[in-house]
């Protein structure tokens, strides 16, 4: 058969013998899966109907927070970011949970101070999160310095993400390759890591890709290795059957409803795939088909309308084409038609690789995706033959100061140079952890929002999100009312709606 | 790197070296790729924008005619099946044409005598047809004899397929096994094959199934294997992988535009994995990309609202659940809740691999899958504890007489006598190729349609639709005018319903 994964005995039964080596897999479905396809809208009252059946399917963990979430709950949801972890605990009580966690920016969009992010960490653990998925856009694992002491302290599982990007097409060129990964790997386990996750949150790795890294890291460190990749491109589902030929430990993957398009391959067909080999998964198809009719029937109908359906192709082949992430080109694209410079798409391309270059070669990911970005649009927009970065964004700067972490490579001096000329910090880049030239917050926060925030989770909410917490915590004890926007819509509000969308689809409201 | 492809310099260039054995690829998007999304209603003038774009591709073949599209293009379109072919091939001039031809059952429903299939092939050579892959359900050969020796004749390219369907999960118990399928592919080779389709439209192939079956179909015969494996499952692009590895020659695919879901899964993932091993398809991904701009900004548009949107999920788990089509199976949930009889479907799963049986195992692909399936539903609903088979169809007496053909083993006897008692051709089952008792229809069909036929392709379409036909001819010749449902639908319209549907989704209409 395959030289790679091992035959056996093809039994279909729920209480088949254990494989010599299962595949474990985390499910995404309530974290990655909403956040991909529904704008993060997912209610915690739309996760309880499966969360019992969902703990006993077998997964290595769920995801269930983090990432996004934290920020959509309480500003668009009304919902308590905490006591969805909780709630859902008391549903699924044998899966260990899982969340990602933007190491120092935790979860919110730049680098807080070290209280909070001791804080952030010792309460998620309270509150009842077990894996730490900790990524850092830079791959920079000074950023991780602060969670991890605290994940550890609290005596929790600390999984480091290497962010998956690419110099050239397929693993080719200087740094992004082989011996980076590995190089990576080595520095998480150094760290104490108790797993490694590759994260292509782009959906770039292709399967012959997969495979020859997976080989290699599984030989360089011996904690288990991991795998996030999104089906964006297309290419995941291959990309899993190699990476699981080449002895990857865990995979991710969302129940179908959730799955597919930018978020990530369906479980099913990889369970059915693996039976009767030494990878397979030991899960029960018929637990996960009635999951599914649960969230087909009763859940998904809540959300059809967030999906994105403006194209007809549910994967984005310019990823492929360009090997960026799929957000990142649409931005581009947006950036450009709104300036009426659509034509100088080309020129953006062209320039997108040397912007990148001289910014240290970066990896292009939330957020650094859309630094380079916007970045490139302003060169090729305002650039004149003798003079290049006429224009340097915000963002640029904070990061030629050293304020996002260590490149990957120097930043070019010259660009460096331009950029902190009169910048506010300083014109002198600083070279340690970024978090060391902050002050302490915590109480500063305590101090703005007073008696509003009654424990230490209101507080750390309101430290991540001035703006949105205050309102939150101001609807939480009833100081204001919650603006309609942010109530859930029932099933009968979608049954009507359906009806006049299948009339004008009809032409019978013409 | 893998032990099945070879891995050689990663090259992104349109002019990159060939490989040593390049994966051969064939398009279905303008065949089977609209009939598995929009109900086939793709229309000829939708397919030149992109035709001689997609002639510069580099594809083995383009999948442009056959299938359900005669039928369609005639009922629905007031488009000429045999006109399409001739404007293709005005725009397509390097790349073969290839067909799906339904055997004895040319472009229709039932068997047709032997000198409607000799005129059909003819035609349809003469009007430019190339390839002419050739299925039929109960995979006896038999109903191949007549249009092989037209196929021939005309010089044409003979594609044998075998239908794949299961016994039991994963290529398990009698039947069903590689011993079977390797016999089938032998016979195809001595029947003159110059290729072997191994067509799996239902989407029951696994990747660790695939890999053993190409390997033992690439040994058995020394013609191409060819893999048409369609999405529903969600395991088709890994099943293309292991039967790449395992040295299949050409594989199908569509455009990204018509992918997934039911249909194919996608070249362009395709193209960028294979890229840097011994099996580049040597494709530019940026063609590709430049007709999947046109098709998504210009033709989908018209189509979006055939796709059924009636689930999220964007794969069918009920065909890894039963490893039945998915067609087959909701055919079987609506027939029960027609008869208000849903609580019964558990029941109905355990009688149809029994009913099977009894009718001699016979594939589960269109029409066998509906004999089986209807027939399973009347046993459940109207048999007693005494009494089985107490009403029996009509699909099922044919069946039993002979006229569908072989089946894979006898039909219980005792089934089939109960079948026959009283059958109007007789109580005695042939045994004969089934098209040998038909009488010759051609003139009967001449005499029937006079002038309205014009010529032998007018004739043709006629003799195998004959009220459609009929209408099709009053409309092409003036004899009435068609109605407004078979006209083509503009971007305009779209765009104004578009709009209402906006409003509707947004609540604006309530
Ligand atoms: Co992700
Ligand atoms: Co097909």
């Amino acid at each position: 058969m395959s030289d790679q994964v091992k035959m056996t005995q093809v039994n279909y039964d729920a209480d088949r013998p254990k494989a010599d080596n299962p595949l474990k897999v985390m499910d995404l479905s309530l974290r990655d899966g909403h956040q991909s396809l529904f704008a993060t809208r997912g209610r915690t009252e739309d996760m309880i109907p499966v969360a019992e059946m969902m703990d006993e399917v077998g997964f290595w963990a769920i995801e269930t927070w983090g990432g996004a979430t934290f920020d959509t709950m309480h500003r668009f949801l009304n919902e308590d970011p905490w006591e969805r972890l909780r709630t859902l605990k008391r549903y699924i009580k044998k899966t260990p949970f899982s969340m990602l966690l933007r190491a120092q920016n935790l979860v919110g969009y730049r680098n807080y101070a070290d209280d909070l992010a001791y804080a952030f960490v010792d309460r998620a653990a309270e509150n009842g999160m077990d894996v730490f998925r900790t990524f850092d856009a830079l791959n920079d694992y000074r950023n991780f310095e602060t969670v991890v002491k605290q994940i550890k302290k609290s005596g929790k599982h600390f999984q480091g993400c290497i962010c998956y990007t690419l110099t050239e097409p397929r693993l080719g060129g200087d740094v992004y390759n082989l011996d980076y990964y590995t190089a990576k790997a080595k520095d998480l386990e150094g760290m104490g890591a108790d797993s490694i996750c590759v994260k292509d949150m782009a959906g770039l790795m292709s399967p012959y890709d997969a495979y020859p890294l997976i080989k290699a890291l599984k030989k360089a460190v011996s904690v288990p290795i991991h795998l996030h990749s999104h089906f964006t491109s297309g290419m995941s589902p291959m990309t899993h059957l190699k990476a699981i030929e080449a002895g990857v430990d865990i995979v991710d993957t969302c129940m179908t409803p959730y799955a597919y398009r930018t978020s990530h391959a369906a479980v099913e067909p990889l369970v059915m795939s693996l039976l009767g080999t030494n990878r397979d998964t030991g899960f029960d198809i018929r637990k996960l088909a009635r999951i599914n009719e649960v969230l087909e029937k009763e859940i998904l109908p809540k959300y059809k309308h967030l999906l994105d359906d403006s194209k007809v192709s549910i994967i984005d082949i310019n990823v492929l084409l360009h090997q960026t992430p799929g957000g990142m080109l649409s931005n581009l694209v947006n950036q450009l038609r709104e300036m009426d410079a659509l034509d100088k798409i080309d020129e953006v391309y062209k320039e997108l690789p040397r912007v990148r270059k001289e910014l240290g070669q970066i990896p292009l990911v939330t957020p650094t995706s859309q630094i380079v970005g916007v970045q490139t649009v302003n060169n090729v927009l305002h650039d004149t033959p003798d003079e290049r970065y006429k224009m340097i964004t915000g963002q640029v700067k904070d990061l030629c100061y050293g304020l996002y972490g260590k490149t990957a490579v120097p930043i070019d001096p010259e660009v460096q140079k331009k950029a902190l000329k009169g910048y506010a910090r300083g014109e002198d880049p600083i070279t340690c952890r970024p978090a060391e030239v902050l002050e302490p917050e915590l109480d500063k926060a305590k101090k703005e929002i007073g008696d509003l925030a009654v424990d230490m989770d209101d507080l750390i909410l309101y430290a991540q999100f001035p703006v949105t917490g205050k309102k939150f915590l101001e609807w939480k004890y009833g100081k204001s009312e919650p603006p309609a926007s942010v109530k859930p819509i029932t099933l009968e509000d979608v049954k009507k709606k359906d009806e006049l969308i299948k009339k004008a689809k009809a032409g019978q409201l013409v």
